[in-house]
């Protein structure tokens, strides 16, 4: 598989082209550091944009849903969706008020989305879908039954197309702006957990490995 | 103004329903605790799903860009965007695999696009939007010049139509799962800011109030 995706008039970055990547490794980095997308697709003349939560696996993404949706409807006439993810990972906060900026990496890709019918291959998406929420879950836990697996609705997007798209680092501002007194830098965000919430029959439990790895592997 | 939306063909929510709200103070504290939303508009076609920063005054939106992006060529044209705010508030671990979820605070939002011609109101747009990354920080730094104020395209984008959508709390499984020695719960996430990195030239200066205010306001 080649290395970059093709830069065409669909993923092309029009604004600010100095940080746009269309390398797939780093397409797919992002990606994996995400559990919640935005996906765009129109119905006649209106688009919609909806959350939802996917996990990448070699050239696609898993993405899963309940029949009844209108997303999984539309997708299913062979349209093909517009799927986003956005980190956002800073505060950059300049000398001037028009400088002020956010740090973040952000993927735009294109493909069309297929139905997964194959048993083995729906059980295989799940069992991603829940270790990308939580690494480790999926061996802990009550694994689906025949009617689970059957009323889950299992979407592969194949990534036809795709750009990344990633700022970072402190303000860039006028030369002349320098020189004023004025405190310019900033603010790493990232996604942290709180304080873990065991349900009212598990508070006897030991808490699991999965999160226990998930709660070290954070810093404070 | 009425107290919610009304629930159209358009922002009403098909799949799980009941976690849905067309109320507008609901819709108004969903995008008031975020900073970048998702943009879903179509060319021809292929519908794109771009983030950016925006910040929600009154009934509106208000986005802001450089003249030469499609999405606000595309916008000009007249079209209704989409636009879709998420918080991704934890992750829900159940005893089953099927019912592991995540908590999140989202709003699905329609409405036509005008750009901002008259100066003051695209300056108060840029301050909203600037106050909106960090609050207090407007009056702490350099104000736009008048070309910088020309060379910015604001778009105010009035809420026609919007739905929110919440899920919270901890799993729900099936009732012959509870029994089941498996360990349940969930885990808050939030938005954290780590160390605060001032820029070269601003290692003499003392930290500004809004980034001190900032940093007080998050849990550790």
């Amino acid at each position: 598989m080649v290395k970059t995706f093709e830069k065409t008039a669909v993923n092309k970055v029009v604004r600010a082209a100095k940080r746009a990547s269309y390398d797939r490794g780093e397409v797919y980095d992002i990606l994996d550091s995400g559990m919640v997308c935005h996906i765009g697709f129109s119905v006649e003349e209106q688009t919609f944009v909806i959350p939802t939560i996917y996990v990448r696996f070699e050239n696609r993404i898993y993405i899963h849903g309940a029949n009844k949706s209108r997303m999984l409807a539309m997708l299913q006439k062979g349209i093909t969706p517009c799927v986003t993810v956005t980190h956002l990972d800073g505060l950059v906060l300049a000398r001037s008020a028009f400088h002020h900026s956010m740090n973040y990496r952000s993927v735009v890709l294109f493909g069309k989305a297929t139905f997964i019918e194959d048993k083995e291959e729906k059980i295989k998406a799940m069992e991603l879908i829940t270790e990308q929420l939580l690494k480790g879950r999926w061996k802990e836990v009550r694994q689906p039954t025949e009617k689970e697996i059957e009323i889950t609705t299992i979407l592969a997007i194949e990534i036809e197309s795709a750009s990344a798209k990633i700022r970072k680092g402190g303000p860039v501002d006028e030369k002349e702006d320098y020189k004023l007194p004025i405190w310019a830098g900033h603010i790493p965000l990232h996604q942290h957990p709180l304080k873990i919430i065991a349900d009212e029959h598990s508070a006897e439990l030991e808490v699991p490995e999965s999160v226990k790895s998930y709660m070290a592997s954070k810093p404070n």
